[in-house]
């Protein structure tokens, strides 16, 4: 038997995620026609399961699409994905597509569709190589500009990243591990998969516009006012972050990871800033104590005698 | 038997459109990357096939990835496609995805991919709905603008359209046929699938920045030299556009199609333009006559011998 790549659930079933896929011409694809979010299962728990759950409704809402089952469905779902897939850590991905629709992607009628529900289980990741951990992640600020909300609500979170990518191609090209977009005003806004922080004078800054407000983020915040640190989120200029005392990046792929480098400018001394090292540490201390964690245990269907035909 | 959808080639071999996937985890859907074009097949002909060629080649170039074939090849591929497809008139598309690279979409290097190059033949279709070929069709300015150049370049013919799609909502919910929007800086740029043009006091103006530069687009310019009428690309406002004498649009989706109605705007006295109209009988016309044509049956491998173990 081969080692598991993790499962997925889509049409009504479970199966290997390799095994997955989705029509040619679905506008999911053809179109970017689809949200999504991604969950962590750590340790056979949840992390911020309802956090994630209520920003996927709302992005679900914004592009009018409705998954086709309750929360409790997702969550048992997401929990059959997670426990099926065999890891210690995971990503759960949950997926609303638009579906197909009578007359095709080019001149049907999008709000006459049937929406899909979409979910799999992959290894967890870190969103920058594991080894960056501990001396810390280089960024690298990239000239290819984040789509504005006016066009592409980016607290929405979906499938058109071709922004990002163009960015990652300039930041590895650069050496880097990570590009971070401006704004086409000129602020820092988010990179693929993370927000970005600054330490400044002892203030936690990050930006506010223009991005996904990440639920890693949003525990950061608590975070530092559990610790006493003032955080807000402000408009950041590519000099606030190579100039600041301290750069972070937070992230459901990897919590809170220190930067250490952006383009050729050292931050700070060189070396992983002491409070990011705290915030990170606190992160992952609370959510061995269970933070927030729903087992997955208790959302998978209870045991029940195998009814004639079932799936 | 039942009624073909079409025919696609995808990894390797043919096969009915409605039976061809992409895996679940690939780039191509969840980070939207790929690139494509499309050309019209008409009686037995491509029109304007190096064209599209040559546009689809630039845009590989600007995402990076390359066809794992010759021009050649991806023309006798698209001339399979189409002529196994039966049908009178389609339309061919051509992808090149990234293509799934080691350690993943969230964490790998897309710069160590293998690139994929599909192609498939579906109906022809209008772009607006059919009946408003004679009637002219009733675009809306949209509020969703459409993303600018500086984070996704609208020459790269992309599928990153989340932005055309909500603004295709805005455009249904109005009664409308389509959407036409504007850029961030509040200029016309186009619709989902076409240009936008204007005719004021004899002259023809299309949007020059932050969009697809159409194939069917060029065919206008060279119909008006043609017809010894001035056109060129210049800024122009939504009320430039509900101001005008005459409005139309330009798809290879439709050809020439005049527009009536702007918002709650006519135009002009509310029937299809007469210069619309001759460009339009012109392009048909010419077409017809074997404009730019490339006979599929040229593009089709010889009938050989059938080799041993030949697919």
């Amino acid at each position: 038997m081969s080692e598991s790549k993790g499962i997925a659930y889509i049409q009504g079933r479970y199966m290997p995620v390799d095994e997955a896929t989705i029509p040619l011409l679905d506008p999911a694809f053809t179109k970017s026609d689809v949200v999504f979010d991604v969950v962590s299962a750590w340790d056979g728990a949840f992390f911020k399961l309802a956090e994630h759950l209520a920003r996927f409704r709302r992005s679900c809402e914004y592009i009018r699409v409705r998954p086709p089952c309750s929360d409790d469905e997702m969550c048992r779902i997401m929990a059959e994905c997670a426990t099926r897939s065999g890891f210690d850590h995971s990503c759960v991905y949950i997926l609303c597509t638009r579906g197909s629709y009578a007359g095709g992607a080019a001149t049907g009628d999008p709000r006459k569709s049937e929406n899909k529900f979409i979910a799999y289980a992959v290894p967890y990741y870190w969103i920058v190589p594991k080894e960056r951990l501990n001396s810390g992640a280089h960024l690298w600020i990239a000239d290819t500009r984040r789509a504005p909300d006016a066009a592409i609500n980016q607290r929405v979170k979906n499938f058109n990243r071709m922004d990002l990518t163009r960015a990652q191609f300039e930041a590895l090209d650069a050496g880097a591990d990570a590009p971070v977009l401006l704004s086409t005003d000129g602020f820092i806004t988010e990179g693929p998969g993370f927000n970005v922080w600054i330490i400044q004078d002892g203030k936690v800054r990050t930006p506010g516009d223009n991005l996904l407000e990440g639920i890693t983020r949003q525990c950061v915040f608590e975070l530092c006012a559990e610790a006493g640190l003032q955080a807000e989120a402000a408009d950041l200029t590519a000099a606030d972050l190579q100039n600041a005392d301290e750069v972070f990046i937070s992230s459901t792929g990897g919590g809170v990871i220190a930067v250490t480098l952006v383009n050729d400018k050292p931050i700070g001394n060189g070396a992983p800033g002491i409070t990011t090292g705290k915030i990170s540490d606190n992160y992952w201390k609370k959510r061995a104590e269970g933070w927030e964690a729903t087992p997955l245990a208790d959302l998978l269907e209870p045991e029940m005698p195998q009814a004639a035909g079932a799936d």
